[in-house]
């Protein structure tokens, strides 16, 4: 498959589906209709040849005709690595869409929030420039991590902070000085620097993890002053509801930022 | 029907189910479910005689045995106001989960995310404490917006931003020094100060209004410098790529606030 353009018709379509947070019912009607519609469904590979978050979703509702397509997304901060894994994933889905083929791409969560299929997306785009892209969107974890506590997330005047997995502590203090709600996606990899800054801030009991948000394997830790150390898998977040520390502390007591 | 409590059993269960953005395919199959699994449906009255959004959504998802339960939340700041309002429909919802039935509220986007829902339950939960409440998450309007607009909402390292519909200016101004992105929910009553304020931070080429996203009443707005004047509906959102301007300007030049 070379990259040079053949006619528009020739080309399938792309689909980038949001297919929830984990529990396979969570995708919506609209999602699995693209889902089902395709004769070629890819998604990102998992780790150690383990199935990834989107393809366990994805299982229940695939044919045995449509063909799998594996892609894999290193977990790396190297950029120049990043987008020569993104250009290999863009020639993989081209043969496909070359051929005329519509494929779909699935991944965990909302397709617009911090989701693979923004640079797989992008690459294909620029090798094929020719091809339709579509996205559909799909409930992200957040949403469904407050949901599984079973507290809303953001109600009435409450602004919410969404942070990416790497930041920097000053970061995160100064965000909690503005911010009602935070949270804080992919938290495994920094969550004993963020439990001892909680703790200083005395908004331990008023936070939250939720590991794998609505999946079979989800759990949930609260009274965080019991848990300074926790050993987090990837799609792990942090909800940090501010606001109820500083209802309980109208002076300035401690060391919780106040606006 | 007596807030006094009967025995556990005899209640039924109140489900809180975010329909999604507007496109009535936009709602999960577990919300689905649970919408249709139902004797009783209820959502929040529209305006003026009109149905409302989280009504049209499942208006055809519903089937004629289904008895509709169209529940009044005033558009008004007072708290008051609002109280005594999620007291009646508390109230209206508890005659029939006192009667032992299930009833389903349908509200658009996602239920722990800025919506009716939560004071809904609240209420109920003060009324009859005995009543389980199940929370079914949905897909929110900035997500949404994202996918229509055909950009990213966030990508690696951005910091997102969402503020409610009543905010300062300064407010804003002070996020935009730290965020990469933000999300204004209901901005259609402050759209021409922030208009104003977008402007003098050289922000505008950068923004977009997207109203009743993914509904087909859905409209997008771009190159906002040509649009200092909008009517805009309650459900209009506004994304800021803060970042963009950013990349742009690598001096300070402007009135663009940098960290």
């Amino acid at each position: 498959m070379s990259a040079s353009a053949p006619s528009v018709s020739k080309f399938g379509c792309l689909y980038g589906v949001g297919v929830g947070p984990g529990d396979p019912e969570l995708i919506s009607i609209k999602g699995l209709r693209c889902l089902q519609q395709v004769p070629i469904v890819a998604f990102p590979a998992g780790l150690k040849g383990q199935p990834g978050v989107a393809e366990r979703i994805i299982e229940p509702w695939l044919s045995s005709t449509q063909h799998r397509l594996s892609l894999s997304f290193p977990y790396v901060q190297e950029q120049s690595v990043l987008e020569q894994a993104w250009h290999l994933a863009a020639e993989k889905v081209g043969q496909h869409l070359g051929q005329g083929q519509d494929v779909t791409f699935a991944c965990e969560g909302d397709v617009s929030f911090f989701s693979t299929f923004t640079y797989l997306s992008q690459a294909v785009q620029t090798l094929y420039p020719q091809v339709r892209v579509e996205t559909i969107p799909g409930i992200c974890s957040p949403m469904a991590a407050a949901a599984a506590i079973g507290l809303p997330l953001t109600m009435q005047r409450d602004r919410l902070a969404i942070l990416p997995a790497l930041y920097c502590p000053d970061d995160l203090m100064a965000v909690m000085t503005w911010a009602e709600v935070v949270v804080l996606m992919k938290v495994g990899s920094v969550y004993r620097q963020v439990w001892s800054l909680l703790n200083q801030a005395q908004l331990l009991p008023h936070s939250y993890v939720v590991v794998q948000a609505s999946a079979s394997q989800q759990r949930i830790y609260q009274d965080l002053q019991h848990h300074p150390q926790l050993e987090l898998p990837y799609f792990s977040l942090l909800i940090i509801y501010v606001k109820a520390a500083r209802e309980k502390m109208p002076h300035d007591i401690g060391g919780l930022p106040h606006p």
